[in-house]
């Protein structure tokens, strides 16, 4: 046990997975939860989701030895301004909002004294939501970012981490900015991109959204997965992440333009250089553990036996 | 069994699949398999791959009562021309090309009287390439588009047809040209689109190289997947489908703009209502069972109890 009492705030995917995971490797004495949504908290309570469900975020950070904030991004600072008079002296605020700046901005001034404000990051998650969507083992080998600031008590932080750690998360630390520029190249503009992607199949009156639907497993597929992700979260991500975010998208369009040149010229030269050097990029994610090369994701039936 | 002889031109990813989904449901008497490439030759004959590797176009053609061209599109016309005069009468000549009108082009002419040229296109592949990356389930379940022309014998489109269907697969005809846009906006743009992104990746200085692959688990690595796919076939592909690709990729970049629009002036009601659009066009494509709604692709381990 590493914390007698943990409080999440928000249960959506997140959470609800951080719940399965601190009580299947029994890292806390009890867990409890809030949500500001009546029938969220309903329905954690119809599947014993945490110890106690709460009514009020004063309930919920009473005596909390760790208190995790799972909102949007753009809820963190209405929060922590409302559990502010209720925190224990002692304990640790950490959050798992995707863009880091912005939160110590909204978060950080509310914090009092002797409360630690740890700010974090996991990167792990569904295209699904909701505090049924939770397992147990989402954390197992992925990250989860911690952007502590110079005066963070080391004593803290190494709670934390070991809290982290234990449901298999790998913990690494960064300062904020940089934090926010890393996730907006690998995170942030893909999604932006696959949303557009999306849209634009949407618009096309050519081939009917039945079609579309019907031959998406030729690579539109995997830009609707992520473009299914929860809308509020992903709006407060672009809106508070803005600087990054339009940095890196302009830069694709550049880059965009000048594949677009290649077709239009018929340069097949440079169109083979480029995608031959994507590869080797691939082999590096693969090599890194972060993610299988089975084809296909494993997606496909694979026989024993293939004759 | 449904063809006497099969001969399979090139020994990749798709023939490979074929030889095997073939062989596994008795669809035909014998296959022969021919690669330009020495190299794949030998590993074709090393796994058994097929029941006779030729050494050339004209022994592997010889008899046969099905030719598939499973060479990269731009490889097509040149191949047409040299088994055209080794072909037999009332044989049946398709191809597995991503880009239908070049190859009606490039391989038409050269079809002799008397053999059915049909050509076709399936939907399935996996990042993987060479004659020992296929496996016999690679069609089940997913899409094997032909694009016959009015000419086209209904007696040689029933055998195709029920050779593919035989694999699993299945089979829907439309013309060439709405073959061609319909690809590139489920297909064709979303590869050019993972490309570029993997490619600003690659160039952004203030974020290393490690650091991306390390954190790719977040969006990015869904297209670094998609872009390590073939490059001499992807290069083909644009090449060949030009006109409908730069068509999408214009509607793409204008789509972009208004979201980094929305962005840049913080219009939270526009990204929201837009991302909230994209959701319905990911259920449809659950509900028409072209992907699983396992979250993350089932890439995670799910414990059998998760408390």
């Amino acid at each position: 046990m590493i914390f007698p009492k943990v409080a999440l705030i928000g249960m959506g995917l997140i959470a609800s997975s951080v719940a399965h995971a601190t009580r299947w490797k029994k890292l806390a004495g009890s867990v409890a939860g809030f949500d500001r949504d009546a029938e969220v908290r309903e329905t954690a309570r119809e599947i014993g989701l945490v110890d106690t469900v709460c009514d009020s975020l004063a309930e919920v950070v009473r005596d909390a030895d760790l208190v995790m904030l799972c909102v949007p991004v753009g809820a963190m600072g209405a929060v922590a301004a409302e559990i502010a008079p209720h925190l224990k002296s002692g304990a640790i605020v950490t959050d798992t909002g995707s863009v880091k700046q912005a939160v110590v901005e909204a978060v950080g001034p509310h914090i009092p004294e002797g409360v630690h404000f740890i700010p974090g990051h996991p990167l792990a998650g569904t295209e699904q939501s909701g505090p049924r969507s939770g397992f147990a083992t989402l954390f197992v080998n992925r990250w989860w970012l911690l952007t502590p600031s110079e005066e963070t008590e080391p004593q803290a932080l190494a709670l934390l981490r070991a809290y982290l750690e234990g449901f298999g998360a790998s913990v690494d630390t960064m300062d904020a900015p940089h934090h926010d520029i890393t996730l907006a190249v690998t995170s942030h503009c893909p999604h932006l991109i696959a949303y557009t992607m999306v849209g634009v199949a949407d618009h096309v009156r050519r081939v009917s959204h039945q079609e579309i639907i019907k031959y998406s497993a030729s690579g539109f597929r995997d830009f609707t997965r992520i473009a299914a992700s929860d809308p509020t979260m992903w709006r407060d991500v672009f809106l508070t992440n803005k600087e990054a975010t339009l940095d890196i998208l302009g830069r694709f369009a550049e880059e965009l333009f000048v594949l677009q040149r290649a077709i239009r010229t018929g340069d097949g030269e440079m169109l083979h250089e480029y995608f031959t050097r994507t590869r080797a990029i691939r082999r590096g994610i693969i090599d890194a553990g972060q993610d299988t090369d089975a084809p296909d994701f494993g997606r496909q039936p694979k026989p024993s036996e293939t004759m």
